[in-house]
């Protein structure tokens, strides 16, 4: 079963969450194939009920193993930024564990973890390596985004990034708002280098949850954009 | 019919759309005059009815002709950044003709009209030439605010601002991503060069009119600020 | 009566309100112990009836003259920007007395006061001196973060701190959106410069009411994170 990938926009256009797949060419089709490695919790409801009528889930894992590596999920990076964490034995990394367990959930493929102290040479060194080396789509980090003397990740985030997305911490501070006023004081920003897309995410395991359910849902069409594999027009 | 332009601010504290306006000095009455060219769609329901009884709303052309030249509303520029739209005959820009449907029809006049493509010393060059050149109050530019590769008008832009104004690009941003979680991907930005507002908007049609909408009610006060034609002590 | 401030954080999570309070290690006992100089109307209802059942409000006075001195409130400095109110004799300060009232009232101690002109040089010379004196945690200022040719206090701030809070600005701009729409005109900054939080506001005293009152439930714990006296795990 497969979808043209105008069919799928033209047909689908009030599903956004079906952007939640990368589309590649499939050199056994002359169509574009999409695949689904796993449905998300964002895909409730009606999404999902349009989703499995549209979509044999498992279709990839059906496909003959050459075929199988032709589809690939967007790949994330995560990156624990903390003091505490970073010494002596292999801490406890709960909000790494979080990102790690959403990333999952939404379809992409966790490809690098790593944890740093909070040093800005030691954060902007991997972002640099991370985004140079092309093996990933998105980094997302956590932690050092306060207030505090430590917390530079601003700060290492914004001297490499090529071009700065601020309305990603913008969106994750506004609906945190609604939450907590300490929202306000977060200083995380994103933004793209070498068509990799860093995001910064706060330091709590809770933060981390309630941000990347607010930036998830942008994620696919961002990195799509970044790639040049779509027209922007809807920007 | 005049109203002074005290009398018009005390009066109709409540009514802001009031302030779409350019208020000007009129030579052949002891008090500040109005004009309202165009009555808006987005004077609607009470204030459509509140302007109506108190505005002859064809005033200005009932004017002698000398007089009416002294009525001027704010000036726009509409520069539409397209890679595609730019290259060879005169191509449709649907995004430009939105604009230019929504600025005259909110009472401002549009002077001038023009297409580039996505590079930076295009834009930037013809920014600061409508800038400088004094002949308009404000431009908004349509297109290049993504993640894609080519996307460079909040850079170009950014480039030519002496002073930046974030809230207009966080506001059009925060109450779009009520309708789709895309908004924050929007890179635009907006400032002021030689006395020249400059707001980008998004590439669409549909995104273009929903910012425009949302920057608009701020607009004749902003304008008129930065003519310091008012104190500014409300903000 | 005394706490120590794991005790305190533990068993009042739900009650971030009581973050407004700076707490000191007090030589004569062995946990912490806070102060609460003026209870606030921030604080009511729930807050209120559980504050004034955990605490004693005029334990401080209470206490021997030396040890009163080791609990302190954090210190505000007020800087009113105003070409017109710098000028000749001693003139009204409306805006200048609102921040007064509202620091009072929310337990924070007012320890500088003055007025200059909107000249660049002279706003960054006295964020500079007042943030390097060490002499106080926080500085509000009014005025001068409009578009009008002579608003200059958002580069006056940002050409001194060292670290940008952008969230600050954003939260005071979107929730004021939801009263005017000229709220997305203001350029007001905040950032830390040497441990002190410098915020901008409004300059009319109804705007400066507004703005003080989004920002204040998150800046006692803001200022608790720049001393590094906590961890900032909840960003």
């Amino acid at each position: 079963m497969s979808f043209s990938l105008l069919r799928l926009d033209e047909e689908n256009a009030d599903f956004p969450m079906l952007r939640l797949f990368r589309l590649v060419e499939h050199p056994s089709v002359d169509s574009v194939r999409y695949s689904v490695p796993t449905v998300g919790k964002a895909m409730q409801g009606v999404y999902r009920s349009v989703l499995e009528e549209l979509i044999s889930v498992n279709e990839v894992t059906a496909m003959p193993e050459g075929d199988r590596n032709a589809v690939k999920a967007f790949r994330a990076g995560i990156l624990t930024v903390s003091d505490s964490g970073s010494k002596g034995g292999r801490p406890q990394d709960i909000s790494g564990d979080t990102i790690s367990e959403l990333v999952t959930s939404s379809g992409l493929v966790e490809v690098a973890r790593e944890m740093v102290p909070d040093e800005l040479d030691a954060i902007s060194n991997l972002l640099r390596r991370w985004s140079d080396e092309g093996e990933m789509d998105v980094i997302l980090t956590t932690g050092g985004t306060g207030l505090g003397p430590r917390d530079v990740t601003p700060e290492a985030t914004r001297s490499v990034i090529d071009i700065e997305v601020p309305g990603i911490a913008e969106a994750m501070r506004m609906e945190t708002l609604k939450m907590t006023p300490f929202a306000m004081l977060s200083r995380a920003t994103a933004g793209v280098r070498s068509g990799c897309l860093i995001i910064n995410l706060p330091g709590s395991p809770k933060g981390v949850r309630e941000c990347l359910e607010i930036a998830m849902p942008a994620l696919p069409h961002g990195l799509e954009m970044i790639r040049g594999w779509r027209t922007h027009e809807i920007l």
